[in-house]
């Protein structure tokens, strides 16, 4: 009995916490599922963005645009340090996902305006749903596999981090947590 | 009667046919359904890309390279010019929809050496779904919209057109046409 206990006890290890020992990527993937929620495109003007944008898709309503700013609950850092950081936003519902338009606003610095100074406007991030980002250790794993926190922040109902994978994946990741579902 | 026929003609024509007067935007929107196919990745080194996404999705099979290069059904053309254009491939398979890197190869003009070249990695294109790319005027509306294509190719079973949505959407869009559905 104590040996069927420990097959099965080694048989889990092995399929749900072996990591390749070359890269330290955990062998099932970073994300909990395959669904990609949404693009974030950073741009200079979010209204003449949204202008194109809403006719591009030809939505019969233009997204309303409102204003990211720090939440007490969830302030925002930025490479590790606290930021004032605030963006307008506006999101656009596509058939399988939506799109993010981001504009930085303000001189506070961020990701999003460190994105725009050096690349210029373009898709600053791909968004995965996760559940658990502190006791699931994310932050600590992506940061181990090449993939460091540059910004964290979020509001009463949820935090968002985005994990640096422009050398390694060619776009920045963002894990978004909703702490309701 | 002939009335009638007139007002239906007229109602047909105001909600199927009518352009914004300010942009020339289609009053529906410039794809015909608003599934995004793919979003296209151009990097510099498709093998080492490929190991970080293989890895960060946690695929059991690491997706083939190929090599795309134009054919004679569909030769390529970049902005305007015939060109030889060759580019490595692969193909991720996410839930909602695929993940496309890009490696150009060689030294001909292509946008996707433009994009990298001006850019660095990144993001190149949004996809979407075409029917009668030429029959439906696609290439003449674009352009009349402020997004010119700069490249165009494909094989002897279909078509794509990098449309130059850079400075109006942030990104740029690929329609692709498949002749057989």
């Amino acid at each position: 009995m104590k040996k069927i206990i420990a097959a099965m006890l080694l048989t889990f290890l092995l399929t749900h916490c072996v990591q390749d020992t070359d890269t330290g990527y955990p062998e099932r993937g970073m994300i909990p599922d395959k669904r990609m929620l949404h693009i974030g495109i950073v741009v200079k003007n979010i209204e003449i963005s949204l202008d194109h944008w809403t006719k591009f898709l030809g939505l019969e309503k233009r997204p309303e645009v409102r204003m990211a700013e720090g939440h007490e609950a969830n302030p925002t850092h930025y490479r590790g340090n606290p930021s004032n950081a605030k963006a307008k936003l506006a999101f656009m519902q596509l058939e399988n996902m939506e799109v993010e338009l981001i504009e930085p606003v303000g001189e506070e610095a961020s990701h999003w305006k460190e994105f725009l100074d050096t690349k210029g406007e373009g898709v600053h991030h791909i968004a995965f749903r996760v559940k658990g980002m502190e006791e699931n250790h994310y932050i600590e794993n992506y940061n181990k596999n090449g993939l460091p926190m540059v910004q964290h922040g979020g509001w009463d109902g949820g935090e968002y981090g985005y994990m640096d994978g422009l050398s390694s994946l060619g776009v920045m990741v963002e894990l978004l947590e909703m702490y309701d579902n």
